[in-house]
């Protein structure tokens, strides 16, 4: 066993060079076994074994710097960099992350999460190297998923001039999430079967020198500056661009990766190394099923089946099938997802509608700007991207969307607590920042009939609209609450006095939770479900303040400019002289954990809600 | 007279062709003399004029589409558009927009302002046009600046896909709006200075077919796919990605520019069009002084000299003098720029310290991004990007920064309203994104040595932190309350009772003049400068709930998710009795106008809110 032997950063570089394989291997088995019963992200991290030993064998950690890019591949890096013991609290509360974080181990260079993120980071790290007098190598290491990012672009665009050393790993396994799209992949694959480069390398010239006349068009040809690279060296795109191209080489061939390594460090200049992995290599239900190995739940190791079995529908797999009765129903209806066509439930609407289905790759800010050209062509786009994702977007929403007032449908999913993924994908800011935006209207369903509803209501609306809705299982009760939905109104579930519950979303089942334990010890209670988080329900605030000592807003996003604070505003107004609580998320980034658990702690769970009130009462 | 003889769209067509040079130079003359007078975007336009009669000659509109990105560019398609009165008003109030607007005619396909999006929505359009069984032209007019904005690249790895005609004009003038940077740019310049390309297609094939065995290396050359390609077609990276490339021709020629697109039009998929122009053509002054008559003050035609010199400094200018300062100080500081060391005021350090200079292209997202690398490395970075184009780099923000809360400092120049630019460019959300944000803290001065005063302290700061200040003149009253700067501390001003005004920033000057009018009604009127937004001053807002009855914020953003909004709660948490005036900019997207105009027509000016205010008492 040699992973024993492993109980820190560079302890890897004692192992014995024909003992890498069998290293590679325990790994390997490791990895399938922890996430086996944990969960976590599998096919990324099968993938990038031989890479990450290459790596960590040709760096000197903590001193040197590598940056994962998106960061769920890190795994193998952070078993050689003592963190074994991590894998039993993977993903879970105060447990390891599951991406890289420079709080956990200083061999963790700079936070990822988001896509595209680590040229443009490891290009900062260069710069001050250089600058201090620093003497370190950077690596950034990316998928050629991540390439379909455009700041990854805008990175490349100003690595290329510098003049010192900086390294990028083009981890290429022609698979971001979902299968890749794009002229970018199309170009990637042209280098990869390209077989016969090296040979025209060596004999062009020679050859041409014996012709007659050959002479001169070695000349004419070298006049031509780049196309005469194109012709031998594959990634002309990237040595036009002032970029030195490595590659490809099979990226679990450890000896190999590590020579162009070696090669790729003496180059005073930007280099793109070009290794090319298999997702999921070395178990096989990986390797045959990457999308469902992407970020799996616990699994049988034999068979790869899930071990338990999902019983209950998710938001996403209402969406999934209300998408598919909107597409047929409406032939304008068209959906926009940026690589996330398993994630989001789209794949569905792709094998009825695949005209009508646009994966863009991981590129939210084509994805909007484009459904708006869609909109603005007399189309209904339904633009499907995680609420984090969502975030990249932001200019595009405001500036292509909003301020046309173009007919863009949000379907926001992953918005609240997202859990195991933490930090970096917690959804808990989309209130807020779509909230500024004028012309916007914004919906959080109850249940998984109001999400049905509520995108029948969005293919009818005449602006732009988002609805917002959770990771996980969808909320089954109140299903006898179906009025139709109607612009800002919201829905009374129980009436009453005393105390008010106004709740966005996943948090009217919360305030229920709340209603059922105040009403134990005989106080009143009403609740409201919001519908719509903007325009926010005039009337129905006002009537409350007749009869209600206290109202409390509830919402799974941060207090600032979220639905409470603007709440809080109009209530201001009407001179309301009861008592205004507003429940959302504190100013702070929510770690990884179980969804419950960290409401619990963030204080917007059934129990904490209950104190507060009875701290107000 | 040519130009009188166009009233509306397709009236050029009417034009004789050998009298085209001859309207050219009329359309010419005619923006050199309304521009001096009104002031707006010259240099661009100059360089558009052929281009743009030539895509009117080969165009049918309104039917077919031209989406001009970044859109300043677009006066010439205003004036053969029927719109010829409107330059009279340029850029007022109610007058013609300096920009495309689809509310102002129905040849503007698509709002645009920001850089970058052509692409992405003409794609949009593409898409429409073929699924609802359309039959139009679809054109994006995209500068090479624009092409180092990431969504562009996006956009264009989402076209190569297409199999049906889009037309991607790449209107290249070696200059976004100061110098180009970067890999793009050497790239482009390949490809225009290669003379030798076309004579190498006609010629490489037959010689080598000629030659002994030359067939074989046909077929070998051949067999390695695109790399032929490169050796006789420019734009090869476009090639490779599937997307046909035509050019480069002059984009002066207007029968060369006609040719080219007939050619584009015939194409079944994505055609990119190279056209070579040059900034400012036609007008010495401006083909000398391109960054200058970007956007240009009215000037004297004869010389180019601004007809009013300027008098007062900016808060560019104070920015601009200080950061030179800071920079001698402290060798860790780093001055980041996206396309914007002249406005911003970045030039002067870029001239002392060129190595610790980046201008990162218009990309604002790897601005960010490799600021927060910069930081990890150890440096501090100032990060000085306008407030409505921050708003591209929001989730990296997030992400990158706050996250790991990395000592990143952003100089958010144009914030608040900025004029004549309109909805595209009002800086009205930052103070809202931002505050969302965890671990970040945002200051706004009063006067310019306030500006000067926070930029020293955020420097020595640990932790991401904003300055956000306006366009224009700097205010140079209230010289005499200079107290250091300290953490969430706010500054009184006139400390009385009764009614207090808490302004940000730029409103601090407002609420003077409030006071100085409230005062002479008899009312006493304290005045505090909050200093900063983030944290909010508690033990200020705590004094206040003393003495006053009324507490006015006031603030140049959005109610939603603005400073107002969370004072209110807080203050609402202290059980105040008092009234509460939030004066913020209302849910709305602000058009072009003159600063004075605008903040009087929204409501945030001191007559309006002195009303507000008497209808509270």
């Amino acid at each position: 066993m040699y992973l024993e032997k492993i109980q820190s950063e560079n302890d890897i570089k004692k192992i014995p060079e024909n003992k890498l394989k069998d290293l590679a291997s325990e790994i390997r088995e490791f990895l399938i076994e922890k996430i086996s019963v944990t969960g976590g992200h599998l096919g990324s991290n099968l993938g990038a074994v031989e890479l990450t030993m290459a790596l960590h064998l040709s760096l000197d950690l903590p001193k040197d710097k590598i940056i994962w890019d998106v960061g769920h591949q890190a795994y193998t890096h952070k078993l050689l960099t003592g963190r074994k013991d991590g894998f039993d609290t993977l993903r879970q509360y105060k447990g390891m992350a599951g991406f890289p974080k420079t709080k956990e181990s200083e061999c963790d260079a700079f936070n990822t999460g988001h896509s595209s993120t680590s040229i443009s980071a490891g290009l900062g790290l260069v710069k001050a190297r250089d600058l201090t007098g620093d003497d370190y190598t950077v690596v950034s290491v990316i998928g050629d998923g991540s390439l379909t990012g455009g700041m990854a672009y805008e990175a490349l665009n100003n690595a290329s001039k510098l003049e010192t050393n900086f390294i990028v790993v083009l981890n290429d396994n022609n698979m971001s999430i979902s299968e890749n799209v794009g002229g970018v992949s199309k170009y990637l694959n042209g280098i990869r079967t390209a077989d016969s480069y090296l040979d025209l390398k060596e004999n062009v010239f020679t050859r041409l020198m014996n012709m007659p006349g050959g002479e001169n068009w070695v000349k004419k040809i070298r006049k031509t500056k780049s196309s005469i690279k194109s012709l031998v060296i594959p990634g002309m795109f990237f040595e036009d661009m002032g970029i030195t191209y490595l590659g490809p080489v099979d990226g679990h061939n450890i000896g190999a990766v590590r020579e162009v390594l070696a090669d790729a460090k003496r180059k005073k200049g930007p280099v793109l190394v070009h290794v090319i992995t298999k997702k999921g290599f070395g178990y096989e239900p990986a390797e045959r099923h990457p999308a469902r190995f992407h970020g799996t739940e616990p699994f049988q190791i034999d068979s790869g089946i899930p071990k338990k079995p999902k019983t209950t529908a998710s938001y996403t797999d209402v969406f999934s099938t209300v998408m598919v009765k909107l597409g047929e129903r409406n032939k304008k209806v068209c959906a926009i997802t940026a690589a996330m066509a398993d994630g989001t439930g789209l794949k569905r609407f792709r094998n009825f509608y695949s005209d009508r289905f646009f994966d863009v790759g991981i590129a939210e800010e084509h994805a909007v700007t484009f459904a708006a050209g869609l909109a603005a062509g007399g189309l209904k786009p339904i633009v499907c991207i995680y609420s984090s994702f969502l975030q990249r977007a932001y200019d595009q929403i405001i500036h292509d969307v909003c301020l046309q007032n173009l007919p863009v449908v949000f379907a926001i999913d992953r918005a609240g607590i997202v859990g195991s993924d933490g930090e970096t994908h917690q959804g808990v800011f989309d209130i807020s920042y779509l909230s500024s935006i004028p012309n916007m209207t914004i919906m959080a369903p109850k249940n998984k009939w109001e999400l049905s509803d509520m995108m029948k209501f969005a293919v009818s609306f005449d602006g732009p609209i988002a609805i917002r809705y959770p990771r996980g299982a969808a909320y089954e009760g109140l299903e006898e609450f179906r009025e139709p939905v109607v612009l800002g109104k919201s829905e009374v579930i129980y009436s009453e006095d005393t105390i008010a519950l106004v709740a966005v979303g996943s948090m009217v089942k919360t305030a229920q939770e709340v209603r059922d334990k105040l009403k134990e010890r005989g106080i009143n209670v009403t609740v409201v479900n919001t519908r719509f988080v903007k325009p926010i329900d005039e009337e129905m605030l006002r009537e409350l303040t007749n009869n209600h000592r206290i109202i409390v807003t509830m919402e799974e996003n941060v207090h600032s400019g979220g639905f409470g604070e603007r709440v809080r505003a109009y209530l201001d107004s009407l001179d309301y002289s009861g008592k205004v609580l507003t429940v959302a998320i504190p100013d702070m980034f929510v770690e990884h954990g179980s969804v419950d658990l960290l409401k619990k702690e963030i204080g917007i769970d059934a129990d904490s809600i209950i104190n507060k009130i009875e701290d107000l009462m």
